[in-house]
C-alpha cells in the first residue's frame, strides 16, 4: 500500500464548488485533480494500491480531508473535471470526524495534516513518511537500497502543492521525523513529483520480480 | 530544442469545442491538455526550449497542428481548461496550410503527421526522432551513454493518445528510422511518459554540469 498526502493550502473546504474555475474560486483544486490522476491512473486501468488523501485548507474552513481509494474506487476518469466533479460531491456531504462516503471510492471527513500524520504513525504497522522536497535524498537513488527500497514501498508521501508546505506544516511533518526526498534537479508540479515516485517504485517491483 | 508529438486520434480540428466536455465531445482532448501542461510547465516557470505538437486527427477533417512554443507562450496555466482554451482559439482561426499565431505561443495549420516529420527529417540540423512504445530502449539507461543523450537532447518524441498509435501512423514513423524508447516497466498515460523523459533529460543535464 502506498498512500500520497497533497496539502491544498487554498482548497475550499466547503459550499459547491464550481467546475468551470477549479484554479481561481476552489483554490487551486485543479492542482489536487492532477495529482488524483497521476496517483492513481496507468495507461488501460487504474492502480489500486494506493490512497490519495486531499488536505483541503482554505476557505470557509475547518479543514477537511478527502481521500481517494484506488480499491474501491468507480467512475473517475483521468481529466481535471471528473475528479473536481467527485471532490464537489464529496464536499456537498453533511461531513462529521468520521469518514464517509460521498460517491464509491470517495470519502470524506473534518480533519487535518497532524491528525492524518498521527494516524498513520498509530497504524499497526508503522507507516514510514516520506516529504517531497528540492534538498531530499534521490528516490532513485534510494530505491537501490534494499533497505530504503523496502519502505518507499511502503510509504506515506506528503506533497505541497502550488505554494508548497508552510511553515507550521512543515513543522508537523519534520516533528514526525519525516525522510525527505526528491525526484530530480528540477522543482516540478506536485502531479509530476507522485509520477516519479511511482515509476522508481515500478522500476524496482520489476527490478525484484526479474530476480 | 526538444520536441513532443502527440497524435490525437478522435481530437477534433475544427468548430468550437466544449471546454466542459474536452473527453467527450472534442474527442479525448483532455488527453492534449495533459501533455501541453506536462511538457511545459515546472514548478515555478516554463520550459521555453520546448515545442508541442498536437496532431489532431479527428472530425470533421482535414487534419490539422497545433503547435504550443514554449519560447513565446503567454497566458498559459497548467490546467486543462487553459489550454483547452487556447486549443478552442486555434481551431477557430481559418486555417491554411501555413502556420498562423492564433494566440502568443500557439500557432495552427493544416498538415499530419508524415508531413511534420518530414519536416523535421529535412531540418538543416536533421532531428532525431524517437517513438514511445513499451518494448523501447530505457530512457534512463540510453541517457547515461554520451552518444545516445546527445540525441535525446535533442529529440523529437512521438506519443500516441489514449488509443496508442494506429497501424499507418506507426508505419509513418518507423519509416523514418525512429527510434523505440520506453520509460519503465508499466504502460502509462502519454503524459506521464513526457514528464518521464523531461525528468531522465534533466538529471542527465545536471550530471553534466557537475562535472
Amino acid at each position: 500500500m502506498k498512500d500520497f498526502v497533497i496539502i491544498g493550502n487554498k482548497a475550499v473546504n466547503g459550499g459547491k464548488i464550481s467546475l468551470n474555475d477549479l484554479p481561481g474560486s476552489a483554490g487551486r483544486m485543479d492542482v489536487l485533480c492532477r495529482c488524483v490522476t497521476s496517483a492513481l491512473f496507468i495507461s488501460f486501468g487504474m492502480r489500486r494500491d494506493i490512497n490519495v488523501w486531499l488536505v483541503l485548507k482554505g476557505e470557509p474552513g475547518p479543514d477537511k480531508i478527502v481521500r481517494f481509494n484506488g480499491e474501491t474506487m468507480r467512475s473517475l476518469n483521468p481529466d481535471e473535471r471528473s475528479s473536481g466533479s467527485l471532490i464537489q460531491k464529496a464536499l456537498l456531504v453533511n461531513a462529521s470526524e468520521e469518514e464517509k462516503q460521498s460517491t464509491p471510492g470517495v470519502f470524506v471527513r473534518y480533519g487535518n495534516l497532524a491528525q492524518l500524520l498521527s494516524e498513520f504513525e498509530e497504524n499497526e504497522t508503522k507507516r514510514p513518511l516520506f516529504y517531497l522536497k528540492e534538498d531530499g535524498a534521490d528516490v532513485l537513488e534510494m530505491i537501490q537500497k534494499q533497505e530504503s527500497a523496502l519502505l518507499l514501498e511502503n510509504g506515506v508521501y506528503i506533497l505541497g502543492d502550488n505554494q508548497g508546505v508552510f511553515e507550521e506544516d512543515e513543522k508537523t511533518i519534520e516533528d514526525r521525523g519525516a525522510t525527505k526526498i526528491s525526484v530530480g534537479p528540477i522543482s516540478l508540479l506536485s502531479s509530476q513529483c507522485i509520477t516519479l515516485i511511482l515509476n522508481a517504485l515500478d522500476r524496482a517491483s520489476a527490478e525484484t520480480a526479474d530476480k
